[in-house]
């Protein structure tokens, strides 16, 4: 019998129903006059979903990673000086990926359970009274690690040093799910991804750009051409790709965007928080800890867990797998073995994270861990339960 | 946010993705030549999930009640007598579409609760010396009260009393979910449909018919012409159906007998009982009682649960699917009211009935239910964990 | 390689992406409070294209044969006497379906390409004026002979007798894709099916039944149990149904009708004129001769074409599958061997229709007809060249 | 009505319904053990595609574009001189995008309509007797206009001349559908994409790459990071991805290979052969020319038409999908207005074919071609009757 249970990995999300039918479709002209009529509403719904409205959003054929890539290529020139933190994996690739392309990466090592040291970056930008910092980066949400930062704080840094860095966030494990605002934090870079908050596949790096990051491509050097913003920009004005789009993505996009409007942004964060800290609750009942060292750092999209000592958590997610058919995410980086992470994003309903976690009980007292059965549901249970204001039928999933 | 709840209704089931994929299909000509390439595997394959070898499977584009009013219309003559027992709404109804068709019914009253009363059976049958009765009805698995049959013990009473009535069983929520032996039950006619264990959407009345059934229709005279079984016999024989089938359903009773095929049918109804002694499990824990009177006679494909004294039933499930965005069963006829149910058959996993068990928690709690909090969860958690022998990866769903 | 060609049979037809994915759908709960939401609308909207508002339209899960054993038994009582005429395979199945049920038929033969004799209706009408007739059956489209018949007329005669005689007309080739007249025609029974005009797969027999039907229930002894339209009306009323019903063709059903709305009835009336007439020029163009006698009776959804003597039409419509991939009609019962059929309604563009004239003057000219390639073609192109005013673009699919 | 016609562009194709089936599947986590289960035989199932067991392929979440992007970065190092001649929109675009890398592109200059101009390219390897030219650039199958080039011929000039220049191909309108033998011909870099011969959305770039090729990764330096194939090529020995990949793609990718592999690559090619000569055949009847110079160019995934003196290409296009919703292809740069494209790769049976040479007939009759109506169609089937061995019933579709 095949295995219809969740998925709890944080990206790719559980896809929606809606966004499956709205995929699938034939094949169409991307070159044909009415092509425009698909692409031009995506462009303009995608605007709120980043928090902007001074800048755009472009897409590419790609993932995250690319997202990256041409976040610092189309802006940056080799050489140029890029503050960063390395505080988990995806941080951390990021951090790789300027180096590859010749950028001289200004790293502040910070605990992987902590956020963007933003003080450190204050010091750093107050110190570069000459400008050679070219741009910051901050992971707005630290997918290992389950640490969301505050980059409405790295804007301050930057505006309190009147330094006038790039502010490049990775948003790809928030844009969608938690609250952001591109416009209002000053963040001239956002990348995004289709397979996070958009409920999608894998497929699109999809990046906000902000009038100051469009003008910083006139004089960047770094070379590009599939990832150039520029040739992307003009292709969009005209109703166009420079390049063979996906079809069913971007149908599944325009219907993704739909979803969230008609659900409201606000409403679309506030069930994140609620199924997050019916999560975290859980993990307190159980006697655990989050990798996240704080409150204020929690994320709402996904939980890393410290597994107790002696456990591997890499074994607790492979046994959860192959007991039970339910994949969580494993630790990666300087975080694997020691905790699992139970991805809640998109579309997430508590009686399906009820399952996760009492998936993730059955699977710890297998492997021996001092954990009472059914502890962490009935934690979750009582929170669901007291804030179950906003109640969906089954049936609008048609 | 849509909802991606599993449902716990007995039927239709939560239909696997490979389901789904095989029945998007594209119309076909079904008077084309290899028309024939697609059905015949389908009757064969069939077979075994009746338990029959000597019997053929007959397919109505209808439901149940259309494979009930097939079974009795082809075999039995207005005016016929009718043995019968009335222990739930589905045995009713079939007692009911009977008197329309002008079926003399003899109907033994039985608590619902209680299976089919084959000593009262055995008893009508010893008396009815000069064979007035024509044919014997039999609910398997009565979905009102999750009760199911001795089917065996009925056909002893037939043969004790040597008795040439035909057996007519109706197997709508059992055939495809729990063992079935249409030979060696000597069940004559045997009635399924395609959205039970067959885990399609409603639309399919599937019938079984023994040598002795078939007989029996040369000289039955109910009118019938959409119902004829000798005409749809004829055009299967011949590759084809005597009005348009559809092939959508076709195509996924294909698949879904091969996704039978391939897991096993012990396989198949130790899944199920697993499942549903995890329900029942936490059902114990909560300190409430099953509709069925006795082990013997619970049913592993629906649970129907007794709410205690001074509670509605019907404002339980109304709560969990208005609440919580999940379906279970309301109580039917006699026991509306005093009954829930859990639909626990077709692609049903423990990680899924323990979301539908941490639900049903949470309701009966928010309407004051003397219940604890993840008590039935954990009580399901601690059987599904020492049973968990087969586990299933994520991906076998592909 | 599969093969993706259009099929030219008169149902079912092609069924349109946006309802392939209107059907692909999760299961849901058919007794929740939320499930009128789905299916008030869908009645509602059946009701003009059934060019009715003082009628209603109810659904069984059968198919068009099911529609009219429902039609006759719920309104006629055995012995009654009915008026028909055989004038192809499907007007022909109706009268043994109702000499099934123990009515008394009074048939005209008509030669089979002719419609609806109403002048000899109208003299029996006339004749009969103890009113012993208690039904008139017409067959609006004959898909057999590609002849649609003068169901106005057939009212007229009905008026001018004062017949108080039930009319009732088989339109599954028709409805929905032909002007229909309920209420106009005085029309008491409307037998439609989801495989033709409705352009989903079969399994849904659509009846459409008058007031002066309605009462006629009250008495008519016919038995019915699965086909009872009173229960069937008294659960739509409530919401629900008295057996499961297809979710996923209740899905297609609604998206079907929001199809032909937005086209607008007159408007798909005449793209199905538009389409008809194109392959009417290829058979001129051919030389060849269609079964329909006369203008006035040309079907615009199916055209049934005589093959020269000395061939053989079955061999043809084989043929073409088989070298081609593109299912053609057979000849039915009279004209077996004697006519093919060309599908074309439902989604069927100007361009689908050429690729299938355009294969049958390939497999006409393999089997030795004396037909040139590309004549029938270039007439239908000259035709559909300067009736093509109303464009769509191919995006418009999604 | 929304339309259902077939697609006449030369990528994305018309996707079977057998793929598009495959492509509708839920999420799964690509970091499991069993992933490597999908991923392993795609990549085995992609060699023999590519003509190649010595090499590998691999799999870019990306476009052809990326491809190009993919297969020069990491074998070349910027102010590396690359043999490249201009003869084609994509030719022009492979070049383009070298100059941005930093590559000093030697381009040779050929007409539109010509292929890769070998004897220059053997002259200038010749005359590089201290190989300077460190890649020679080839585009196989020109998509703008129509022209195959003799890859094999370009190899030999390199052997000829004893250099060792990398071969990177352009294969993207030919790999899957084309004759390509990535051994045989000596290609160290080869590209296609989903969206052609795969008959996929667009949204993978398929690299092909040589032992040689992977070895000048270790010395190339030209920067890239998503691009990076030796950190894909070790994710993928692992079973595994560097970032997220396209579920839905991969699970298309194994269907389409399963497709091409059933079918048999000889069969594949004489399919796009005899699909392609049809469509010639219409074209000689309609008294145009080709865009490519001479029969050994022509292509057989897309034809381009040169429209007579006078007319606008781009004017015909829209009306085709304005008037009647057929999408062709435009002419693109250097033959923007003067051709046309129809393209006719991938899932493309005759009788679609005549269907698309139907209405290029009917469009070019409505802006004042002197064309006759039928005639191309004609000639079409004249040679689709002649060579209509290999018939493929319409149910092999499912």
């Amino acid at each position: 019998m095949s295995n219809p249970n969740p998925i709890f990995i944080p990206g790719p999300t559980n896809i929606p129903e809606r966004l499956r039918r709205a995929m699938d479709v034939a094949s169409r002209d991307h070159r044909a006059p009415d092509f425009v009529d698909l692409i031009r509403p995506v462009f303009e719904n995608l605007k709120p979903v980043f928090g902007t409205s001074a800048g755009q959003v472009v897409l590419f054929p790609a993932t995250g990673t690319g997202g990256w890539e041409a976040a610092i290529t189309n802006t940056l020139s080799p050489g140029d000086t890029v503050l960063a933190a390395r505080h988990g994996m995806f941080s951390q690739r990021w951090i790789d990926l300027c180096r590859r392309h010749g950028l001289d990466m200004r790293v502040f090592e910070a605990p992987w359970g902590e956020g963007v040291p933003v003080e450190a970056f204050a010091k750093a930008l107050a110190a570069d009274t000459d400008h050679r910092i070219k741009a910051v980066l901050a992971t707005h949400n630290e997918t290992a690690t389950g640490v969301r930062s505050d980059i409405a704080a790295v804007r301050q840094a930057l505006t309190v040093a009147d330094h006038p860095a790039l502010l490049c966030v990775d948003g790809v494990s928030s844009i969608g799910s938690l609250d952001f605002r591109m416009d209002e934090w000053g963040v001239d870079l956002a990348v995004a991804g289709s397979q996070k908050g958009f409920m999608l596949p894998a497929g699109l790096a999809i990046v906000g750009v902000s009038p100051k990051a469009r003008a910083a491509m006139e004089t960047a050097t770094c070379p590009r051409a599939f990832f150039d913003m520029r040739d992307m920009m003009a292709a969009n004005a005209a109703g166009s790709f420079p390049y063979t789009p996906s079809v069913p993505l971007l149908c599944g996009l325009r219907e993704s965007l739909a979803m969230l409007a008609e659900e409201g942004r606000e409403a679309v964060h506030a069930r994140h928080h609620r199924i997050a800290e019916g999560v975290r609750r859980a993990v307190a009942a159980w006697g655990l800890s989050l990798c996240a060292r704080r409150p204020a750092l929690y994320s709402d999209t996904v939980t890393a867990i410290l597994v107790p000592d002696g456990y591997d958590a890499g074994a607790l997610v492979a046994h959860a797998y192959t007991r039970y058919g339910v994949p969580f995410g494993i630790g990666l980086g300087d975080v694997a073995g020691t905790v699992f992470r139970i991805g809640h994003l998109g579309q997430m309903t508590d009686v399906m994270a009820l399952s996760g976690l009492a998936t993730a009980e059955m699977a710890m007292v297998d492997l021996g861990y001092p954990i009472t059965l059914g502890s962490g549901v009935a934690a979750a249970q009582a929170y669901y339960r007291e804030t179950a204001a906003h109640a969906v039928p089954a049936a609008a999933a048609a």
